[in-house]
C-alpha cells in the first residue's frame, strides 16, 4: 500500500511500433465518444451523437449552490448565481466544435491518449450571455493580457493534480460571440457539455471551451498551467515548448456511402450514380472548397457547397458520382478555408497528436444486394 | 477491384494472448458508447449519457413517409402511420437497459466485437403505447408462437446481408408492459435511441429492445434469422447452437470514488470516511442484496438498498467505508437478485462474450491532495 502518484498518473507515452490499442486508450474511447458519420446529415447535431470528451469526472453540480466567481485585475470583483445569469442579455450562435486530438488514432507513431479517429466534431446551437459586457461591468483593470477559465472537473494528468482551467488572450475573450453558454439546442445545458455554464469561444478547438465554469479571472500574465503550456502544444519532442494549439483547423468529413459491416464498418453500396454529402468547417472561416476524389487521391474534384450554418457553423457539401463499376474504390474529401489552408492528404504528425486533419479516406465496395428474399 | 463480401465480413474470432484491442474494435468503442460510471448518480441517465450501441448505421428517418406493419397470422393486417400510434393508449415505464455484451472486453481471451468494459447501461423513462391490444386488435391466428419484430438499420455481419430482426416468444410480446415506445425521459425519441418508435421489453438484455421498428410479424414458427441463432447466443464453440440469451443477469456497480488521472482512469482519493454509492439492476428483479468488499474480496459487507426505481428500474445502494489507510486498496461489489443468482467474482466465458456480469472491482488510492495552493 504505497501512495505515491507514480503508481496512478505516468508520463505521456507514443505507441511502439505495430503495439495495438491499450486498455487505457479503450477506457477513454467507451466513456467519451465520437459522432457517428451518419450523423454529419444533421445540420444541428442532436444531443447525445454530438462528440463528447470529458477529462475527468462530470461534476456533481448543486444548482443551489453553484456560483460564477469574475475576479483578478478587475475593479469590481462579481459573483453570480444562475438567476443573476439568466437577466442578462441572451444571444446564440450555431457553432462547429471538435476535439483538438480528433485524428489522434490515425497518426504513425500514434500518440498514447483519447483514441479519436475522425468523428470527434458536431453542431450546436448554443445560447447564453455575451462575456464581453460582463468584463467591462467587473471594469478591466490597466495590464490585463489575458482571461482565465476555471472549471469544476478534477482530476490528475501526466501527474499533476489540477482543476481544468484554459486561458484566452484578452482580445479572444473581449469578442462579441464568445458565450458563456447554458442552452444547447434551446434545451438546458446536458451535464456531460458542462451544466450549469460553459464558456464558448466559436472557432477555437474543444479545449478552449471550458465547460461546469465555475471562476473567470482577468489576469495580467499569461498563464502557464498544465492545459495551456504542457498539453495542447504542437510539439515534436517531449522538451520542445511548441505552439499553442487554437483555431481549428479545416476538414470536410463524408457520410460513408452505402452500408456497413458490423465488425470492421467497411461499406457496401449498390451499383448505379452515387450522391456523396458531408459537411465541411473551419476555425479561419469560410470554407472556401470541398473537393473529392473516387480514385485514392490521384485526381480531385469540386464538389457543390451549401451555405454555412452560421459564420462558425459547418456547411454541407454535396458530389455526385457516376455510376462506378463494381469492385473496391478508395474515395476522400479535403477543405480549404479562406485562410488558404487546405486539408493534407497525409499526416503532419506532432507528440500530443494535435490538429492532425488528414483528409478522409473511405474506402466502398459497389455490388448487387445480396439481402436473402423476404427476410 | 474484387467484388466479393469476403473483403468487408469476416467470420468471428477470438482475439490472440496478448493482442491488444484493434483497430476494428476502437472503431466500434469510438462510435458506441458506454454509460460513464460518475452517471451512476442519476436514477434517471440524461439523454447522451445513456449507453448507445448502432448495429449498423441510424437509418435516415422521413417522418411523412414513415409506416408500422403488423402482418403474419393475424386476422387483420394493420398499417399505422404516426398520428394513429399518438392516439393509442400511453403508458410510461422506467427501465435500465444493459447490452448483453457488457463486460466483453474484460474476459480472457478477449472475443473480437464491441469492447465493452462494465458502462454498457442506463436507465431511461420510457414512454408509449402498450403492444398487447395492438396485437389483440390484428387478431392473433392460432398456432401463433412468436413475434418478429423488424427495425430499418441495414447492414452486413460476419457475411450475412441482414436489416436487424428479433423475435419474442408470444408470452413476452403480450406482457402488459411491453411497449412501442415512441418518447425518452419525457422528450421525443431520439435518432440513436430509436426514432421514430422502438421495442421496449423491460427485463431483457438490449438486443430485444429494436430500435427503428417497421414491422410486426406474428409468427408460427420460431424465427431463425441471424440475430437468434446465430448472435446472441451463450455458446463455447462456433458450431455450438449454444442457449438464447433473454433476460439480464444482475450487476451492481458503483461510483468510482475520488477524482480519476485522465490517462488510467485510475482513482484517487482523500482520507477520511468514504460513501461508496452506486445503483444495481437485474432482469428478474428484484436485487435482494448489493455487497460490497474493501480487501480485494476476501470479506464481503451488505450495502444499504434504497427502493426501485420501477420493477425493472435499477436501485441505489449505499456503504460507509470508514476512514481507510492511505495506500492502494482494492474495493469490488456484487449483486443478487429474486432468481437466487449472484455476480460471480471471476469470468465465466463464452465465445461471443454475452452475458458478462463478473462482479465489478475499482482500486482506489488514498492520499492528500497534492494540488499546488491558488490554482
Amino acid at each position: 500500500m504505497n501512495g505515491s502518484t507514480d503508481q496512478v498518473s505516468l508520463p505521456a507515452r507514443i505507441a511502439e511500433p505495430g503495439e495495438g490499442i491499450t486498455l487505457d486508450e479503450l477506457r477513454l474511447a467507451a466513456r467519451n465518444h465520437a459522432m457517428p458519420l451518419e450523423a454529419l446529415r444533421y445540420e444541428i447535431t442532436p444531443v447525445g451523437l454530438h462528440y463528447l470528451l470529458v477529462h475527468y469526472d462530470i461534476p456533481d453540480h448543486d444548482p443551489a449552490a453553484w456560483r460564477l466567481a469574475v475576479d483578478g485585475a478587475v475593479d469590481h470583483p462579481l459573483t453570480l448565481d444562475a438567476k443573476a445569469l439568466r437577466v442578462r442579455p441572451r444571444a446564440a450562435h450555431t457553432v462547429t466544435l471538435e476535439c483538438a486530438g480528433n485524428g489522434r488514432a490515425l497518426l504513425e507513431p500514434r500518440p498514447l491518449s483519447q483514441p479519436w479517429l475522425d468523428g470527434a466534431v458536431g453542431t450546436a446551437r448554443w445560447g447564453g450571455t455575451p462575456l464581453a459586457p460582463l468584463l467591462r461591468e467587473a471594469g478591466l483593470r490597466p495590464g490585463a493580457v489575458e482571461v482565465l477559465f476555471t472549471g469544476a472537473d478534477h482530476g490528475l494528468e501526466r501527474g499533476v493534480e489540477q482543476t481544468y482551467a484554459r486561458s484566452l488572450p484578452l482580445a479572444e475573450a473581449l469578442r462579441p460571440d464568445v458565450l458563456l453558454a447554458d442552452t444547447m439546442n434551446g434545451g438546458p445545458l446536458p451535464p456531460q457539455h458542462g451544466a450549469p455554464l460553459r464558456l464558448l469561444v466559436p472557432g477555437w478547438y474543444g479545449m478552449a471551451q471550458v465547460k461546469w465554469l465555475s471562476r473567470v479571472t482577468v489576469l495580467t500574465e499569461p498563464y502557464d498551467g498544465f492545459q495551456q503550456t504542457t498539453a495542447y502544444r504542437y510539439k515534436q519532442q517531449a522538451d520542445d515548448p511548441g505552439e499553442p494549439v487554437t483555431r481549428i483547423g479545416p476538414r470536410a468529413l463524408m457520410i460513408p456511402p452505402g452500408f456497413p459491416d458490423f465488425m470492421s464498418r467497411a461499406r457496401v453500396a449498390a451499383p448505379g450514380d452515387q450522391l456523396l454529402t458531408g459537411r465541411a468547417w473551419t476555425g479561419r472561416p469560410p470554407v472556401t472548397a470541398v473537393e473529392v476524389s473516387t480514385d485514392g487521391g490521384v485526381s480531385w474534384q469540386r464538389a457543390e457547397l451549401g451555405p454555412p450554418a452560421d459564420t462558425y457553423g459547418w456547411r454541407a457539401w454535396r458530389y455526385r458520382w457516376p455510376a462506378p463499376a463494381e469492385g473496391l474504390h478508395h474515395l476522400a474529401v479535403r477543405a480549404s478555408d479562406a485562410s488558404g489552408r487546405t486539408q493534407p492528404t497525409g499526416q503532419a504528425w506532432n507528440r500530443q497528436g494535435m490538429g492532425n486533419n488528414m483528409a478522409q479516406e473511405v474506402d466502398v465496395l459497389i455490388r448487387n444486394s445480396q439481402e436473402p428474399t423476404g427476410s
